[in-house]
């Protein structure tokens, strides 16, 4: 079996998704309307609504509760992206116009609140009791996630622990849960609803240790966005607070410059160099191989099925881009 | 009794909830801490906590519970202002500068994100489970409530209808809530939770009406803000609403032609001055009477006591400071 063979079997599906998203952020607020649309064109990978749509296959698929938490949870995913760009000042995102930029900060800001609102109308109607306090917890976790990112963005007070806290709020959970609603609402046997919960967490944990290397060793045309954009906004990453912990006193006090003055003093590509001489992007993508294996294992206790394979090979393919 | 005496009971439960607002909102972030701390500086009645603490007595009162209820819903009320700056651009509320206007937009929008999620924090460990889902409900309104805001500033789409459930989301809800759930995690009896949720709608929506009254009636040192201030921010209330349903074809076509060109065209003083004679603020004042009638019969359901007559005093002080 084949990517594109599973792509191309899921591609109705995701279709349909496409046009319930399409549904859902319809608003006769033109403004809204539009920047809502513009959002949801810049499109993405979709890969909270296929993990929904593959994880229902170990149940009874429900074609219309599955959709709901698939178009719920991508709309949550999107409203989270429409604030990261303000709190990041990003004018571009995957090679597109991000709303802020398009638009501005306020047009940003109700954007997101407007999407945020119609995924939890969205959700609010699923018929399984036991998602709903799944869905708050998760909903906690996200806003969270966002003040994570604000308070620690140019902050020296960084760690393995708090980065991995970090990304799991911004990225592991949403897709966790991905996995394990697809499987709740369709009535899945616990253990497998339990396994492809620990799956979706490994690979967003894996994902994102990746994607943030990808900043590092990318190029604006592969990115969508400049190489370094990450330590540009004060968004530190693992590779970073490697290089820092292997640093000497010079290097250290050269890095700290920089984050103490808000990117304003010292010398971005020199200290992009160091993270690469260190070898932090060597330790990340270590460590995103070790919750790929971990993901990887979890898919080992579901039967052997088409929809299993499907996932190894997404994850992989996701996840490995950069290896 | 009088309302003194209530406020000087009250007095050392409104600075204990006072204090742990301002432990709730505590962050490393330079920023976000000096922003939120601003917006609770800027204070407000802390009607929602009052609430909240009177209808715990009518129960077994308590504390750490009742707590977390006011500290959790008046955050999230706080956290709604910060955006409707935002939204209506806004420079001051209650006579005090506005985050948005302070700093700026984009700390307004995180300002907002940030007080939520503690919010979230705050009342997801409430052990009560039956607040969970009516929380979640809440809050699902709470923010198609900002979105209703958005879709009808300027909007010639209104009706008395649109108007009722937008200031049934805007404030009606949580300070229903405020008074059901103070009861419910007081384990106060089933009659008495759902007699305290009915007075806390109504008192809400005929606060608010009467709120929409004084922006025609009151001057900018009793308001805070400019008078005329909603309906030069676009925001169509029930007084203007009324006047277009007895203006004259003329007059309907000067108040239209000012909403079609967001303000731009068309005399506001005119059109204030219209709405005054088309008995716009007697109409909506006597719909704000009905409801607090409708608050205090819920109040007479309630077993005679200290705490009744309190809300009794405290609504009629809240909502009639304008007859």
């Amino acid at each position: 079996m084949s990517l594109q063979q599973i792509y191309y079997n899921l591609k109705n599906d995701l279709k349909w998704i496409e046009r319930e998203l399409e549904k859902a952020i319809k608003t006769e607020h033109q403004v809204l309307n539009d920047s809502s649309a513009h959002l949801l064109k810049a499109g993405g990978k979709r890969m909270r609504p296929i993990f929904v749509l593959l994880s229902g296959r170990f149940g009874q698929y429900k074609r219309e509760e599955l959709k709901r938490v698939a178009v719920g949870l991508e709309l949550i995913h999107m409203a989270t992206l429409v604030h990261d760009d303000v709190i990041d000042d990003a004018d571009t995102r995957r090679g597109k116009s991000t709303v802020k930029s398009e638009w501005d900060n306020k047009i940003a800001m109700y954007t997101g609140d407007f999407i945020f609102a119609r995924a939890l109308t969205e959700l609010s109607h699923l018929k399984e009791p036991r998602v709903h306090p799944i869905l708050a917890a998760a909903m906690r976790q996200v806003c969270l996630g966002e003040i994570d990112q604000i308070e620690d963005l140019y902050s020296e007070r960084q760690s393995l622990y708090r980065y991995l806290h970090r990304i799991k709020r911004k990225t592991a959970l949403l897709m966790s849960i991905s996995c394990q609603l697809g499987a709740m609402v369709s009535e899945a046997k616990p253990k497998y609803i339990a396994r492809l919960k620990a799956y979706g967490y490994y690979v967003g944990m894996a994902f994102q240790l990746t994607d943030d290397v990808l900043d590092f060793v990318g190029d604006e045309k592969t990115l969508g966005k400049p190489a370094g954009n990450d330590l540009r906004q004060g968004n530190i990453t693992l590779p970073v607070i490697y290089a820092l912990s292997q640093a000497d006193e010079r290097e250290r006090a050269m890095i700290l410059a920089y984050l103490r003055s808000q990117g304003e003093d010292g010398l971005l590509e020199e200290i992009l160099q160091l993270v690469r001489q260190k070898g932090g992007i060597e330790y990340t993508l270590d460590l995103s191989k070790r919750y790929m294996e971990k993901a990887m294992r979890s898919l080992t206790e579901l039967p052997t099925c088409y929809e299993r394979e499907s996932l190894r090979l997404i994850s992989e393919f996701i996840v490995q881009r950069s290896y």
